[in-house]
């Protein structure tokens, strides 16, 4: 396992702000000297519901990469957009084609929910802590609840003072974790 | 809206066991002379994750047909295999590619999951219930829990008297809901 | 059963905003001419908590009343603070006290989720929603969140006409569900 | 803090299973090495949901020293039988009566869920994680699901293996967490 931590950004839409907040975790972790990477769902193969699943599970080229960092990570943090009242499909079926159980298995786990609205993806979070536990993951107490995005986002960089509060005591604490 | 009843075989694992349940409960429809239609998410476009979903949804002639169904139904089941501590990624990527919210609100759902372990897919009807509750759809409240359906099923047909008495009973009460 | 609708103010904490929310929901019910009862929490036993449970359910006079009247009625509201990020642990106890499976099976439930806070008591009615159809109740899927109560009440009126507009539809579709 | 784990056996039923399986976890980790103090909801004072909670909560001599030891302690087992498809109301009652945030903010906790069913608990285990996680608490992956209890206890011996080799690596995973 590698000391890097791996930022998902859980979505496929090619607008997505989710990859802006991926963005904006990538920079806190830097600033304390810790290496993060993103990975950006929108890269998967196109046809990955089908290739990348089940019996055809790493047996494409295209996938082979993430899957391999996926294993090799020891701690990551999911940005989750909620969509339809959870996260995206997207999200579970990129789990799902991922290698078991040494991708999650005692793992630690940093989630934070972004909305349009004002619900702050709290569904979402739930949804996937229990899936991450399920797969051995460990997950942080502390879930950021970033609703109303749009308002609080400008040119890339959160403007709410008490999200970012939140967000670097989040950083910290998955160092720690 | 139609009185068909739509039955969703929520995986696209090409072996699976959903669709031999959604089958069965095909048959008790017809037992009761109402007619019910599967959608069978193997059917999905291979692409489906781009061409389907966010700026795309409704784009792809592949995905017009089953759109429109589930947008003029009135009733659904949907048939949930558990993975990885809930449903496929696959199932909530058909639902976030359909249309809203004529596809949803005020329709009437009936769930059911299977496992091959013990668990009987809790989680996961537990998830698609906050999910359909969201998008405007009532849930049934008797959700069976068809565990370790791999020693339940021969041939197509469930062979433990219990999970029928309560497929049965469920059926009867989409009809009545 | 008959006809009157119970709604439950499921906190027993003194000065709680949820007997005010029963009242309004009470209003919107005898607007329609429908009769609406509520069940105050502060009202339990002060001992229920061994007094009204298990091997001594049913057994205290005190508790004769509203075990009788969750009993013969089939439809229900209830009016959820949030508190400690799901429902008061009372509501549950309350619930656990109740004559099974009659009190709730096939019956009909709509659930408010107040709170102090922006999350709308969310989880909580999650929760209670997995609880009720475990108990054999259907669950409207339309669930008011009325988050930030304190600044949208004034004197026992809601002051938020969006949220007034979805408490109005919610009764109409309780007395049609 | 101390170094005490804490075990709250989570239900106030008098002929409670959860207790013997609290005494369980309690010699696991003796066996180990570390002090395991149990807490046992048959204690709280029977007028509890009254003389416990919001303006009274710590008001009571009788809550003072469970309050304490919660507030001290750094690690926490909750044992949970399944009651109505969740954790019986007195567990989450315990909870609302304790002082906030010191009673929970980056402890860890870890989970067992017992069932008379088949289910084990596994939909009380994922709303108390919820719980849990807004209270600031972290909770193991690992929540063991003690199913059909009763068939795999004899005279406060645990007797499926499969089950005592899920509680023996949860307790060494909670030392080290």
């Amino acid at each position: 396992m590698n000391n890097k931590v791996y930022i998902i950004s859980g979505t496929n839409r090619q607008q997505a702000v989710s990859l802006q907040v991926a963005k904006v975790y990538q920079q806190e972790f830097k600033a304390l000297g810790v290496e993060a990477e993103i990975i950006d769902l929108r890269q998967l193969p196109a046809d990955y519901l089908f290739s990348g699943l089940y019996e055809n599970a790493g047996k494409s080229e295209t996938t082979i990469d993430f899957r391999k960092k996926m294993k090799e990570a020891s701690k990551f943090v999911f940005v989750i957009a909620e969509y339809n009242g959870s996260f995206p499909g997207v999200l579970k079926a990129f789990i799902d084609g991922l290698e078991f159980p040494d991708s999650f298995t005692n793992k630690k786990c940093a989630l934070a929910g972004l909305s349009a609205g004002e619900q702050g993806a709290v569904l979402a979070m739930s949804h996937l802590t229990d899936i991450l536990n399920y797969c051995g993951a460990h997950v942080l107490a502390k879930k950021p609840k970033l609703a109303s995005i749009g308002a609080n986002m400008k040119e890339g960089v959160i403007t709410n003072e008490r999200y970012m509060k939140h967000i670097k005591l989040q950083v910290r604490q998955l160092i720690e974790f």
